[in-house]
């Protein structure tokens, strides 16, 4: 082997990060000829240690040189220089141009990342999902390959059916349950179903991400201001919406849980026309620390209004795109005839490996488990936030990954997040989820109307994926520039 | 073990399928109490030979049960009647109601079936699928199990452009491919890139599910003649359309390959006006077996016009819900602005194992094993059909897993359809794939006026799926009745 390494003079104080010094140094002897075709280049680990770098910076240098067709990964026997006939194919390519790495892809800035999206996979029982992968991929074979059903597989939907009803009360036959790859996919199915020009309520803040598919839908939208119970009614009356898309049992980003008193409010509110429907997102439903689990708004809809959206990205790993949205029948009705023949967006293997999953108790076993580790990790960011107590109000908490800051100081959230930036702490801001309706949509004046420009600085920190230590480092940094 | 085969009573002449009649024996045996709960059932196998029944009837059975929960699977030990508590819970669900098999569940009535969609899954390498997925989630790991990109893994997107340029002449970057779950779903996301209000020709007749998904987006569509060279772009030049759908290859269902002068009208077409697009099918592009490949239309596009979608649910497996799409630049940007924000619908772990699947060289051979035996199936259909050349004119050889017949004798499509299901064999009418025009888009009067009332009749038979003694016998079939 060359002892290539001994020439990488790697400048830690370059504005250019270190993988990619590695991956321009080898890219260069590459097209220099010094490194010849078929040429084995050190292990990741070998050069890592060689250079004093982490294993990640190599092997994002190896994975670039990889997409870029200099060096290629032979599985089991490591990275070698491509033969040159490929180089030259690759250069060859009509409008070829050199992939750049974008910004998102360099060394991240930040240390602690409260981020109220991210999940922890540590626990996850790879395992087990590898062992039922491989019994799937052993017994059921050709059968896995062929397309299912276009709703999903029924042995899934039956088995979903039931994790609904025992875990949130949902009320459902297999036949109303379609599943789809992701929430988005659903969403965008559900405008086929529910039509063109509908008008959509949404609580203030929201999930922006649904806000964007109802912008991409060309739906017309509304924001509904909240109160301590979630969406305004009263509010909502003083729109044209025929649908409100709500998250009763812990509002993002606000951690709100709708009451039942509010909620029976809601499903009068739809009940009162005839097209007038409820889109229930219960993306986190699984994760309560105080008091029996809140059962679903669709538990109580008696008049078939309530569309339910869960998905199993949060619950078990946001790499399995399998979510289900439970239809009343009105709308089922519209489904079949207007939709059934969308084929299904998942895999005949992934939804066997997901029934087997929650059949066999593992869904149940893993989820106690994150349960538990959530709820501890919950525990101890309220506790290291005790004594931000005077500064600030401590809401959301008792369910979900992420808890809000309300400032009592009124400093801006710019400042504090500003501040928290400075010791490589990233927090979210409320802001960022506050929308603001539209001259068409705006309601009546009065306390409806949102102008939220008084409204105290808010900062959503979410725990998922940090360790403990983590947590405790990132809020005692925060407690330094904070007080 | 209780001897319940004993009791039994099969009627074969019964309206109730063999299968229905099993279920409900023991279904009937479990409420009555007289199987108990965790009792086990006797093994499928040996049930089906006592019964002196197929494997699949009690296969079928046992599904249904275990499917309503009266027995539960477990793995590598059997069926067993489900514990009673589970029972109980299963009855008081709301508004449950028992699951009706549909029609389409039941035994097909046709013993050979001709159709154009079926692919061969035989000769798919699992063993290699499985070894690939085992290899995955043991070495990537967590990493595999978070949410990627949402255009899709980097690293398939660059081994699909390499596989394309190489395969199809498609010139393309890795920017420019967005994956999806199924040729539908990226329908459903080009409807949001391009916009709303989108008039849509096709060719006539053509792919129905792709016009039900226009139809579904409320895009207006006209329905354009072709001739021997595919879509008439004279009659194309009659309608308002901004994109034209089309099968460039090996148009579906007519087997029509457009030749390069054909192609080149289009494409001047759509340059005539800023926001015209072709959107190209190309479903079966893989599969040709004389000359070299076509290239694809996207191949010839130098102004940016064509949207190339491909799939490798044929080529694969329909199971694999992985589709691809080529977005020109124009659009590209307007994808990044509009839709980016769409997760990604495929799992990495999906993404993984076909990029390792193409990139190891395992594709290419399994394609060409698969041309080969396709080739051996199409050269068999035709010499099959050689006695029939009298009768019939047989065209769109050459390409694909069908092929079309074209009456000479004045025959109706029903009357011959209808003769080839008396002896059970199941063949397709071009009528099924021919559309109307809308009052509101018909094409000018003259020759791009769809009268297709006097179409001779054209039957289209695939082979893709039957293996070559079904062929025989079911080409066999239709010979005594058609002559």
């Amino acid at each position: 082997m060359k002892e290539l390494p001994i020439h990488i003079q790697l400048d830690p104080k370059s504005d250019i990060t270190l993988y990619e010094q590695i991956y321009e140094y080898i890219r260069n002897e590459i097209k220099a000829g010094n490194l010849l075709k078929n040429e084995k280049l050190p292990s990741a680990r070998f050069l890592a240690e060689y250079l004093q770098v982490s294993r990640t910076t190599v092997d994002m240098a190896y994975e670039q040189l990889v997409l870029e067709g200099y060096v290629e990964a032979r599985a089991r026997r490591g990275y070698f220089v491509s033969a040159f006939e490929e180089l030259y194919a690759l250069g060859e390519t009509a409008n070829a141009k050199t992939y750049k790495p974008k910004q998102s892809e360099r060394q991240p800035a930040y240390r602690y990342d409260f981020s109220p999206n991210a999940i922890d996979m540590r626990y996850f029982p790879y395992a087990t999902w590898k062992k039922i992968t491989k019994s799937i991929l052993v017994d059921a074979n050709s059968k896995m390959f062929s397309l299912g059903e276009s709703q999903g597989d029924l042995q899934l939907r039956t088995t979903i059916c039931r994790y609904l009803h025992g875990s949130r009360g949902v009320n459902c036959e297999p036949e109303q349950i379609i599943i789809g790859a992701g929430n988005d996919y659903l969403l965008l199915l559900l405008e086929k179903i529910l039509g063109r020009h509908i008008h959509v309520a949404m609580e203030n803040p929201t999930y922006v991400r649904a806000y964007k598919i109802f912008q991409s839908c060309a739906y017309p939208v509304s924001f509904v201001p909240m109160d301590e119970s979630g969406m305004r009614v009263d509010c909502l009356r003083q729109t044209d919406a025929q649908a409100a898309y709500v998250m009763p049992s812990h509002q993002y980003p606000t951690g709100v849980s709708m009451p039942i008193g509010r909620r029976m409010e809601l499903l009068k509110w739809a009940s009162e026309e005839q097209e007038r429907y409820l889109i229930e997102d219960d993306y986190d439903s699984e994760f309560r620390y105080k008091g029996k689990p809140l059962p679903s708004l669709q538990a109580s809809d008696a008049d078939g209004r309530v569309v339910y959206i869960g998905t199993f990205s949060k619950a078990i790993a946001p790499a399995i795109r399998i979510s289900y949205m439970v239809l009343p029948y009105p709308l089922l009705e519209r489904y079949r005839s207007r939709c059934s023949f969308y084929s299904s967006t998942v895999s005949r293997i992934d939804q066997t490996i997901l029934n087997e999953f929650i059949r066999d108790g593992y869904f149940e076993r893993y989820l106690n488990k994150m349960r538990k580790l959530y709820r501890e990790k919950h525990d101890l960011i309220l506790n290291e936030l005790k004594p931000f107590e005077k500064d600030f109000r401590i809401s959301g908490s008792n369910a979900g990954l992420h808890i809000i800051l309300t400032d009592r100081k009124h400093r801006e959230e710019e400042e504090l997040a500003r501040m928290a930036a400075d010791v490589k702490v990233k927090i979210y801001r409320m802001q960022d989820f506050r929308m603001k309706n539209s001259e068409s949509n705006a309601l009546g004046a009065g306390s409806c109307d949102s102008g939220q420009t008084d409204e105290p600085a808010m900062l959503i920190l979410g725990y998922g994926a940090l360790t403990p230590e983590e947590i405790r480092e990132g809020i005692a940094l925060l407690k330094e520039v904070w007080n």
